[in-house]
């Protein structure tokens, strides 16, 4: 029998081989009825998990020290297997998510694009960091010796993706797209809310990964079951790195497990956020139902599902306050419940707007309206006395979001000061407001990664600047992002070489730089060929 | 009364000022004779320190936006102010040490010129990582936004010092530069076997601050009880970064409570290591009786007392290996035990190598000769087969290394592969070696953070290229080194401006590069004032 390379077969994908896993088996299901679709996935034992961790250590030997070109085509080449295989993607990612075709077809986009980006970082290597300080042999009162420094690749890193994200934040997202870029082979665990988009997305890594000639383990794609399963891969002594897409709670458990192994690995865990929005008394002299209009846009996109939704919107007190959360109550009154991810997601969030009407001192401002069928909960708003707001700060993943009346800009700095770290932060801002805006951004700098004006956060850009990040619980290190170029330096820890003989020298650090890097010698900055 | 400004109080100095401590007090104590000395230390108590770290935090909020050079000329000062005081500074430490004067007094040198170059590095201000992708308006489907990114530094900073080097990792050493170069107010938790060496290297940098004009609240000076005040320190919200050089237990004690807060915070902790020494065959066809006597004064070069002593040295068997061992072991035999710096640390050593005595197939190769006087303790050397290198693999800090016998380079990778975290790994090794060397390589670079070829370990350059740094437990983070100019990097994070009017930017992010830095922007470096 032939299948089309294109098919989903309910395997996982070890180092370029299709598994069908011996521990038990599930199905997929439509998000739309939670009803199970085709064709059953076969979850992998221990045994079949630890193969696949193997492979990955057999291959950073030789990928590791794979050159700029090769590791940016291995990437630029997974950016072209995907876009052959773009409509059954799709399709299948449309079955199992229930987003959008449009919003799906466009994520492809995003998910190519971040793995081009990467490649060309790879290709540049100013991730390599070199730095040489050379021998000073007649230095008094002692020569100084060579030294040369550069990046190393940390080994194989495990993958935990998102549900809400199929593509551009899972089997060959960001994290893994920067940690190849950077050199670690990856261990992807399949999303069981999408294992056959997984299932497609890791046979075109695969597929790469032979056509570029690379060591069949650089990529695995493993399903299975539960907690144990996670566990098992983290606490692996061959796994030196974590990235993680999800709920707190998960990602907290991943941190605990790292921490906890003989030799404790980085974790980045990118869990929870809440956003806030501060709308400044001028943004309000101006056209205020276009700002609710523009926030209530945000707020239901894609049925609430972002990590940058925007949860705690801070509005002044007041009569054009008032006309702002009137105005958006107005709209959220209007908005239609779109379909939620999973079952389990809906639920949860009906969990969490339950509690919010069970919370003191917490007004309802509006109840959307449920959408038609199951698992399309109706978007809520909701407001609170920036005094209280501690009641409210937890994420409530959906179309949820609390308004948070603040008298003063001393209250809202100090509101703003308490909150817990953040993905982002948004001002409303109208000229006039500049001395209110010019005490705000060092407390936002201090709680969240990414300070925006006159937008909304929803839409993270690829690009060099961005910073998707944030101190804890947005995320579980602060020093990083897990989107944009300066992801791959998650990956990686410098070393340093002392009077090493040339013959030894790895490539990256010798004196005629065979790979054209961008240099620190002697402590200044010498260009590459690419940054030229 | 007017007093000297380098006569030793017994004070903490908090934020500039003088604070004596009202939680009992401590004595210092001579090295040599563990005799106490004048004057009487003050303890702070838990509000005195509270002030400290509030003083930090208020510093912050201005010490953080600082330009370039203004935090470059308060570096440069603080070099300045210990250099006047030198001669008091270096007596005290002899004194409370028991470290050699020359000794001493190159330290001072090493100190200064590390605060030098964190100086340059501030005034270079590549640090700030400044990356810019402008605004795409016509790109369809979407405009990209203005985008652009800096580091921020962490915030105040708690920095626990070392006692083998009581100036260069200590009061105003490698963690301290580097956190005040990153623009991070520093609360040093004072050293209790050398405060009146730290008070006067305290006094030295408060002086700086007020000459320069910086919030006093930049650098506080600590003395307190035990591990509660520690721990109080650790766990204050204000603190959001530690810096320590020390023991493996009291690291791992910190690094449980940085992990413990509301709001975890990195901890970089340079804790124990014993730094495998490989000599390889050809490196025995040499100067044998050269080699064993470079070997032996790494060895007990300072007592031993070096993160970076060779405890351990892999030797071929057969007879040039024989040969080393017994050239190393006569030498052993004859050297004479060095003053340790406390009578604390020398009773550790003596029970480490009674630990070594006792533990099976360990042979006792040669004991040196107790120095004349209390805490002089003989120098040892043991010897060990690579199968049984797991059994010594612990630290004995101090002139007390184990030389283990391979058979081959399969026996020797191995033995390497399964080694802990080191901070170096260092190669005896002539071109004939070159294919075992090659081998080694990946190994050894998975395992430490620096690799040196025929040199030895003790003795690390400060610069640019240098990492002192590697894999747990040798740090608690080994994405960084302590030592050398990347270690600015590890008080920082990145922040993301998105769409930020121009009167509202950071002035190192603006469009008009006031600070004539380096910065990427849309992703190719461009060199800025001091790179060209």
């Amino acid at each position: 029998m032939s299948v089309s390379p294109a098919e989903v077969l309910g395997v996982s994908i070890v180092a370029g081989k299709d598994v069908i896993g011996s521990a038990g088996s599930v199905r997929a299901r439509t998000a739309a009825t939670g009803e199970d679709v085709e064709p059953t996935f076969g979850l992998l034992d221990l045994d079949q998990l630890d193969a696949a961790v193997a492979a990955a250590a057999d291959a950073f030997a030789t990928y590791r020290e794979t050159s700029p070109g090769r590791r940016a085509a291995f990437l630029e080449a997974i950016a072209e297997e995907i876009e052959a295989d773009r409509d059954q993607i799709v399709g299948r990612a449309v079955l199992e998510s229930g987003l959008p075709e449009a919003r799906l077809s466009g994520e492809v986009g995003r998910t190519t694009g971040q793995l081009r980006m990467f490649a060309d970082v790879a290709a540049q290597g100013d991730h390599l960091g070199v730095r040489i300080d050379p021998a000073l042999p007649d230095r008094t009162p002692a020569p100084r010796p060579d030294l040369r420094q550069r990046m190393i690749p940390l080994g194989p890193v495990a993958v935990f993706g998102a549900s809400n994200f199929p593509l551009a934040f899972s089997t060959a997202g960001g994290d893994t797209a920067s940690a190849l870029a950077g050199g670690c082979p990856v261990v992807v665990k399949g999303h069981p809310a999408h294992p056959g988009t997984g299932e497609l997305v890791a046979r075109a890594v695969a597929r790469a990964a032979a056509r570029t000639r690379m060591p069949a383990g650089v990529f695995s794609f493993v399903l299975g079951a539960g907690n144990e399963f996670g566990r098992a891969l983290v606490s692996d002594p061959r796994i030196r790195a974590v990235g993680f897409t999800g709920s707190r709670a998960g990602g907290q458990a991943i941190v605990e497990v790292a921490q906890r192994r003989r030799e404790p690995i980085p974790v980045y865990a990118e869990m929870s956020s809440i956003n806030p929005v501060v709308v400044l008394p001028g943004a309000l002299d101006g056209d205020v139902d276009g700002l609710a209009s523009a926030y209530v846009g945000s707020l239901t996109l894609g049925a609430g599902q972002f990590c940058t939704n925007p949860g705690l919107v801070f509005v002044p007190t007041g009569d054009t306050g008032d006309r702002f959360v009137t105005a958006a109550g107005r709209l959220v009154g209007e908005a239609i419940g779109q379909l939620m991810l999973t079952p389990e997601i809906a639920e949860a969030y009906a969990r969490g707007v339950a509690d919010l009407a069970a919370t003191d001192d917490v007004r309802r401002v509006a109840d959307g309206l449920a959408g038609d069928g199951p698992g399309r909960p109706a978007p809520v708003l909701n407001e609170v006395a920036a005094s209280d707001v501690g009641r409210v700060e937890r994420e409530v993943f959906g179309a949820s979001s609390v308004v948070v009346r603040y008298d003063g800009v001393d209250q809202l700095a100090s509101a703003l000061a308490a909150i817990e770290g953040q993905l982002t932060a948004t001002v409303q801002y109208a000229p006039s407001d500049v001395e209110e805006a010019r005490r705000l951004l060092p407390v936002l700098e201090d709680r969240v990664g990414r300070i925006l004006f006159n937008g909304w956060p929803t839409g993270v850009e690829v690009c060099h600047a961005m910073v998707h990040g944030g101190p804890y619980p947005a995320t579980s290190d602060a020093r990083t992002t897990s989107v944009g170029s300066l992801a791959i330096e998650r990956f990686q820890r410098p070393v340093c070489y002392q009077d090493v003989p040339d013959e030894l020298l790895p490539q990256a650090v010798r004196d005629d730089n065979p790979w054209a890097l961008s240099r620190r010698i002697d402590g200044t900055l010498s260009l590459g060929e690419r940054d030229r």
